[in-house]
């Protein structure tokens, strides 16, 4: 048989360029046609934020018209998608802070209208930390497990991403009879705007769980906590400092920054965008990071169980940071090192075999279904 | 910022050359990373084969791990993958009989393996058409609407689309309440062993009907049916027939083989293959085919209402088949006609666009939610 490719090419990978992972990107639901048309039509960086805002308005639209027609799935859907859209328009566009925080501000707005039609619902709400307030939203499922109670997770975004980024994750979590809550802490999405990231994360998980423990819908003993990325840390030192947090999971192990002067030049300026300083000073970011990520003086307190899993080929946090990690949990009821050989930063090249583990193990710590 | 794409280069669109759409692969479930570890590695047509069942086995073994462990819903899930990665093993694999049956079987016993595991499980039952055993799996959704009663609909596949590849399009009909049911007809899957396509779809779907309206968990008033590519014409032409069908929607238009010219060369083969002629017999076997499939003498017998969706730069199926089929739907108590002008062959191209209004159409005729 003569089989002859088409001449039209796609080169997805060139996204990786821009600090964009393909895998990543589908697997938490944007669609393979969008990521291929931005590998195709976005030649210079500078394209980037209007090719996504472009599709983002195009999804708000035909959002809107499902809605009028009283299709509210896809219309949730769909306002997800936008959301998504604007997500990627504004991810790592830290050289032009006020198209990336008007892409923010957009993206909030559109998961605000998605969240009422997501099944299960989304409900936002706020709980106030040294008086800010943080955005968070909390979805159970709509079978309940253990008399009317379900366990929970709360889920802990990174470096660039948010409580708006874990639909499809928080849909795996659901199905097997989790709830999920997300929000957005210091440096993150909409609280990057009052607080930029800062000493003291697990204050910001406390109070949110102060918030969840107290609905009746939850099962308070069951609330485990789950970070990615960066979140990872968040994840331990909320676990560390909140006994009543009953798992912990990080999905990417960051102890400190010792891997600081091997970032790449575009991670460290956008870690010192979200801590508040200016790209001139990066030396001055680099210390002070050094000093609030820096695991080592809680790890002891850690008690309840902890799963870590990571990519062996991580190129942004070294693998070596897991063991530093396990090193440190000396008090923790069980670790689970889950180190996957040919996994990227955050297994995202493995997406489909990586994240159900991580899924599984948490849901399992919690009581749910497996 | 320098942004300097990485050296890997992976070209998706190659795949197109084999008669495989990437966006086709992931919307129907198949991860991205797999989708381009084919683009990547497999460099000649006869290595296909190997490469998926490779990958097949691998999730076969993985499946029956997570088994051992009880994780159930992982394993249903990879026994699923295990069998999606040998229906693109045996994809258009028709220069080689024995492989591509080998993979066929290895397929459908993977999918028997999945079905208890999904949620909601796909039930395996047979029903005898003219003493042939026809296989089909119906699931019913968790929360029945109606009094207990789910509505329904039929699933059909065409020249190469089988009764296990709807997995995720079953899930969007599911979660809105309606059940669903896929078989595999004559040339199709598993029955291709005992029948080649042949004149007269509509008595399987028929057959497969009386099982349905038996069952207590269905509505028998509600049941519709929904038929992809070639399935399109298989779909008209059961609603034509079986007045039973409360709704039909065509996932593309196909009324009559007159396109067979312009048909690309391993594609008219196709057809010839699974209607049971040799390679050197492709004139026959396309008189034989314009025979069969014409729709036209049937058109004004359905009565239903019909809906249309096609790519305008459908390349496989024309887009004038739409006119056609159109013209000759005199009596049916409504035609919607869905035409995406940036659409490709069933629209695969825009899935998560045109997939979801498809759904809608025939889940609101059968009385599901939106």
């Amino acid at each position: 048989m003569d089989h002859t490719p088409d001449i039209r090419r796609v080169d997805l990978d060139c996204l990786r360029g821009w600090h964009v992972d393909p895998d990543r990107m589908v697997a938490d639901g944007v669609a393979l046609p969008d990521v291929a048309a931005a590998a195709r039509d976005v030649s210079t960086w500078d394209q980037w934020y209007a090719f996504w805002a472009d599709r983002g308005e195009d999804y708000a639209r035909q959002a809107e018209h499902s809605l009028g027609e009283g299709r509210q799935i896809l219309a949730g859907e769909l306002f997800w998608r936008a959301c998504m859209a604007y997500h990627y328009a504004q991810f790592f566009w830290f050289h032009d802070p006020p198209m990336r925080e008007a892409g923010q501000h957009r993206k909030a707005e559109l998961y605000e209208r998605a969240a009422p039609l997501l099944e299960p619902t989304a409900l936002r709400f706020d709980v106030s930390v040294a008086g800010v307030s943080v955005p968070a939203y909390l979805r159970v499922p709509a079978g309940l497990l253990d008399g009317g109670r379900a366990p929970c997770v709360v889920l802990l975004g990174g470096l660039e991403s948010t409580k708006e980024e874990s639909y499809f994750f928080e849909n795996e979590c659901l199905r097997r009879g989790v709830a999920t809550c997300a929000f957005d802490g210091p440096g993150q999405g909409e609280l990057f705007f009052s607080l930029k990231l800062q000493a003291g994360f697990e204050r910001f998980t406390s109070a949110v769980l102060d918030a969840l423990v107290q609905r009746p819908e939850l099962n308070s003993l069951r609330i485990g906590v789950l970070g990615r990325s960066l979140g990872g840390n968040y994840a331990v030192r909320s676990a560390a400092m909140d006994q009543r947090l009953a798992a912990c999971a990080a999905w990417g192990a960051l102890v400190d920054m010792s891997c600081w002067d091997q970032l790449d030049p575009d991670t460290r300026r956008a870690f010192a965008y979200v801590a508040g300083f200016e790209p001139d000073r990066l030396a001055e970011a680099g210390r002070f990071l050094d000093e609030v990520l820096d695991l080592r003086p809680v790890l002891s307190r850690v008690r309840c169980p902890v799963y870590v899993q990571h990519g062996a080929l991580d190129r942004v946090i070294p693998v070596s940071q897991v063991e530093a990690l396990v090193a440190g949990l000396t008090n923790a009821s069980q670790v689970v090192v889950d180190i996957v050989e040919d996994g990227n930063h955050c297994v995202h090249n493995r997406y489909h075999l990586a994240r159900p583990r991580l899924v599984d193990w948490i849901v399992g710590q919690l009581g749910g279904r497996v």
